[in-house]
């Protein structure tokens, strides 16, 4: 009896999926077969029959984004990858889980060819995935003209109960819905089990009428059945008005002894477990990592078939370059990434004439976007509902909505971690350079998108102002107090805090060019002096993380007073204090611990001469980033505590952070007080 | 003409609330004014006829909790505290968003009588709400007896758009579905204004669909209308089965000029306008401030309804405890919050001999719960779906559901930041210890709960898990790195990371006994060795915070050794290693540096002597927190990157968390390398 009178070739096919999943997981011992068993067909359809891939460019421009939201199932994707012939080989299969393979317990963007985002941390796939979809719907309308579609792709992700219960994800999909987003459609895995039960121990609502409430085509399906899948797809491609959500119902663990249990979800099955699942699939092969020629040669028909769509698409692209040279021009720029040259040239120097002195880093912040804006158009962004607060606004574009994909304005809601997530999915696009806008405070809301953002090393900017107690009235719900810190904490993530309009302008140039991972930018509310670059050092040494900006006079410095942001200009005050004296101060500016770190120890010891040991680091926040420059000779003057509700120079008084103080601290230092 | 004979008392009250609010943000010149004139309906029907509550006693314990999420708001919450006779004076109102007033940019619990937990951050309040109905759900199982109902009340919530959007009240209020609390009620202002525009910029959802597909019992009214309110509340009061949604189509900037804009939101109205809008309401004085009296005779008569329930409930209670006097007594001891003498006897002291000499520090929570729980009772709690590798699960205890209410286990789902301002909210009601778990990567989710968790200073348990690379396969997504540093930071939370099983016993001891104040355990996934009790010094000293674990030989240290939780261990073995070179160095076990830094100089002195410079800290996480102990002469042995997916062991090697790489990077310090 051959097997193939007994099983069809698509069900082979699936079983390939399936049990080189396993095999893997069982090898590692260690992973999540169960997803992988039930999500097969699903997977299997789609990738067959309607998704658009060229194994042989993971990165061609106009392919469909396929997502693995349910990160931890990433046998399956690893699985998919090798057999429809990505760079994935055997031999990365059999190390799954292991030292510098590419086949890591999570999927992991920028290491394995065809993982368009790292995913494990649930929620974080399907809300990125709206991103994706924005950036398409957005280029699609900036770059198609009639007759020429050079952009025009879908993105298909895989959803687990985990994801429909993470927070992240109401926000993006409300998003998703409220834009219309008809090319994003989410298959969610409806398997009834989660690592630790089955759902009904803590799950009763109805994810599909949830998703209808946000405006979405919601089809529920039995996740087994070919036709019904084929059939899902087929429905949710034509949708033309409302992103899709298939709820496909399957069994975790298909076919294993542990079917529909928790235990086939995140623990291998075991070798005995392994054996009897393909005894129930029909499999014929005791060998571990077997791969049915048959199927190989099925499989890469689909992955011929997109080769082809590729070539067409290059052939429709050289038509679109002849028609409109321009235009494909700036295509190309905009995929590449680069910065136009000149990009900045608008970008004004501000003097204290200017804006009788005194301006916010968040109202120079707005300026420069406005001012950069009309020469980069891959610049994107919005505000999580605080737009006019977080000057993020671009004068004269549209605000990005359903009736308008051109806007490059964003509206993203009270939704702070559904917006970096989403800034991450555009940013993975590829085209845009995305940023979004809150208080520095919420940043705690999006600290999931914005660990993963510096992970993968994308390229997104989050403008956090109100940066500090200077915000005032609000009182200590919205005061920042230890973000600074924390963000400081994530490896990848560059925070700059400027000190004044000028510092603000380089702020942004070095963001921008910060192509390799996020940066976050922490601006005042409150109005700074601009700082007259005829009398300090040239704002442009942002680039350099720190700088003397104002150096002792009249010898060697005694103290060094190192400041960020709001601070600067107060211990510039402090210094001629303490010159009043007799003391001499050095002022160092240090935007950027993260760079300035990045710098030659000679530069570093020049700006902080080891020798001088009485520094005091002065930020209205937690101490803790600043000991390891002021050391144990040194002081901080921070905040250990929350802030109040006041106005902001009663704060500022309140607590001690005033030049006189400074000064004051600073002799304390020299034992001079 | 009367002002009677054309407006109804009820109108008068009604617009009293209205007036109060406008003027102290216009008199603090900042806040928010819209929804205080649009809600101010809904909330005096509230308070008026359903409320339970005693100005005269705000922490009577069976009062009805009332939630203002929407804390931006706060002048419609300080005017009905003021009117209805809380001890929040007309002076207080006039000071609004003032130094040291008790009326704060947005509520604060702890400052105001009256306000049940603080609020702001938006979608938190709701999410506390859905703990108190729990602790509410759970205490009524434990404690009523037929005939003697002692806990038997609500907990109602204003909400608004933006509470709406974020993920956190996807999160809580999906678990509020599943668990069918009744007797929670939540009006959703429903006022169609976001901050910075009409929420149809950003906005698309159904949100009544959406919490009918959660569970919940939706009714629809006008906001305006008293009938339609008091109808819903009515019917709200009445379901057994469902929690409520009472979606509340409101005006914000009800009646002033700016009615139905965003410029009514989050500024004064402006003087012109307060004025226009008073008189729109046919508000006859001119005095800003002005309460005319019937209005507060009125009032005060809800106020007194109030103290009359309450006397009538002291009256319920003493025939409750005269009948049941055990339960009247663990009753009392469980809402004092006092842990009943002997609570921790039944933990054990382990020894090398114990469990082939190695346990995991999440296993030793799992056996500490389960050693203090039965004695414990007001201990309660469970896992964001990782319960089994949390380890929080009570032997032996059911799992709190809609059928079982005494269940003290709790399945929050895949939602960390939902269960974290669930656990706030059950601390906040009282009678709780509450506890959650999750790894520690993704307390990154719940920051925002754990934020005001630490600016409240409720008692309220994290149990992190899975601390390090230590974790292993799963990968960077799943590997904490900057957690430890960024929780640090938070004022107010300690954070405590124990060297083993001993020391995870006096771990849990310090964060039970922390009554004000929340606390993070760190716990490892992997096994480490149980430290000989007869070799080091006693794990009681982790109350100290840090301690010397083990001193060095045969003189004075040259070295100090300072580290935590796995990797405390390591550096013992360095230690014999580097003596075995004749390098004398002290190991110090800092579990928690919250804790060391408040005991007295002198004793940390002792542990860290100034004249011993040459320290290194080891941390498998970023340096961040060790430069203040170390210093710019020694030494930090941390990452400053990702992980890894691969067996931990392999990881710790690689990353050179290894006694041969701790004793080598002691010996440069030392210049003998």
């Amino acid at each position: 009896m051959a097997i193939d009178q007994q099983i069809s070739l698509d069900d082979l096919c699936v079983n390939t999926i399936r049990t080189l999943s396993i095999d893997a997981v069982q090898q590692a011992n260690s992973g999540h077969p169960g997803m992988p068993l039930g999500a097969a067909p699903a997977a299997y359809v789609l990738w067959q029959h309607f998704l658009k891939f060229n194994p042989k460019d993971p990165n061609w421009p106009d392919r469909d984004r396929f997502v693995l939201s349910a990160g931890h199932a990433s046998m399956l994707l690893y699985s998919l990858l090798h057999l429809y012939g990505y760079d994935v080989s055997l031999d990365e299969i059999k190390r799954f889980r292991q030292w510098e393979s590419i086949t890591p317990g999570h999927p992991e963007h920028g290491l394995t060819p065809g993982v368009e985002t790292t995913t494990g941390p649930l929620g974080q796939g399907i809300s990125n995935a709206v991103g994706m979809a924005i950036a398409e719907a957005h280029l699609a309308a900036i770059f198609n003209r009639p007759g020429h579609e050079i952009v025009n792709h879908r993105t298909f992700v895989f959803a687990s109960d985990g994801d429909m219960m993470e927070g992240v994800s109401h926000e993006a999909c409300a998003i998703a819905g409220h834009l219309r987003l008809n090319k994003l459609i989410v298959v969610y895995d409806d398997n009834k089990v989660m690592l630790s039960g089955p759902t009904s121990e803590a799950m009763s609502e109805d994810v599909g009428s949830r998703f209808e409430a946000y405006g979405w085509y919601v089809q529920r399906i039995d996740g087994n059945n070919r036709n019904e899948l084929e059939n899902a797809y087929n429905n949710a491609v034509q949708e033309r008005e409302r992103p899709s959500l298939i709820v496909s119902r399957t069994h975790i663990g298909f076919a294993s002894p542990l079917q529909d249990s928790y235990k086939a979800h995140g623990s291998p099955l075991g070798a005995d477990n392994v054996k009897k699942t393909k005894q129930n699939l029909g499999w014929q092969w005791e060998e571990p990592f077997y791969i049915p020629p048959q199927t190989l040669e099925h499989f890469h028909e689909a992955s011929k078939r997109g080769e082809q769509l590729q070539q067409d698409w290059q052939q429709r692209f050289s038509a679109y370059a002849q028609a409109y040279p321009d235009l494909a021009a700036q295509w190309t720029s905009m995929m590449s990434g680069a910065l136009p040259d000149g990009y900045d040239s608008a970008i004004p120097t501000w003097s204290p004439a200017d804006n009788k002195g005194e301006m916010s880093t968040r109202v120079a912040s707005g300026k420069v976007i406005n001012a950069v804006a009309p020469k980069l158009p891959a610049l994107m962004g919005g505000s999580a509902d605080l737009a006019t607060s977080n000057e993020t606004l671009i004068e004269g574009e549209g605000l990005f909505s359903a009736e308008d994909r051109v806007g490059r304005n964003m509206n993203f809601g009270v939704r702070e971690h559904g917006m970096g997530a989403i800034l991450s999915g555009m940013a993975l696009h590829g085209g845009l350079i995305p940023y979004g806008g809150t208080f520095l405070t919420f940043s705690d809301y999006m600290r999931g998108a914005i660990r993963l953002a510096a992970l993968m090393g994308v390229r997104v900017i989050y403008i956090f102002t109100h940066d500090s107690i200077g915000l005032g009235e609000d009182g200590p719900t919205h005061q920042p107090i230890e973000q600074l810190a924390a963000l400081r904490a994530i490896p990848g993530l560059t925070v700059i805090r400027p000190a004044d309009a000028n510092e603000t302008a380089y702020a942004w140039r070095a963001a921008l060019a910060n192509s390799n991972g996020p940066t976050a930018l922490a601006l005042t509310r409150q109005n700074l002096p601009i700082l007259d670059q005829n009398q300090v050092a040239p704002a442009s040494n942002v680039e350099r993380g720190g700088y003397i900006i104002s150096e002792a006079q009249g010898g060697d410095p005694e103290v060094i007073l190192i400041a960020t942001g709001s601070e600067v200009s107060l211990c510039l005050q402090a210094q001629q204090q303490l010159a009043a004296k007799g003391t001499r101060a050095r002022v160092v500016s240090m935007p950027c611990t993260e760079i300035f770190d990045k710098q030659p120890q000679q530069y570093r010891d020049q700006v902080l001469p080891p020798n001088i040991t009485k520094r005091l680091a002065v930020e209205a926040a937690v101490p803790m980033s600043w000991h390891k420059y002021v050391g144990l000779q040194g002081d901080v003057l921070g905040l250990t505590h929350y802030g109040a509700s006041a106005p902001y120079k009663v704060l500022y008084e309140k607590f001690g952070f005033t030049p006189e103080n400074i000064a004051a601290r600073a002799l304390a230092l020299l034992g001079r007080a």
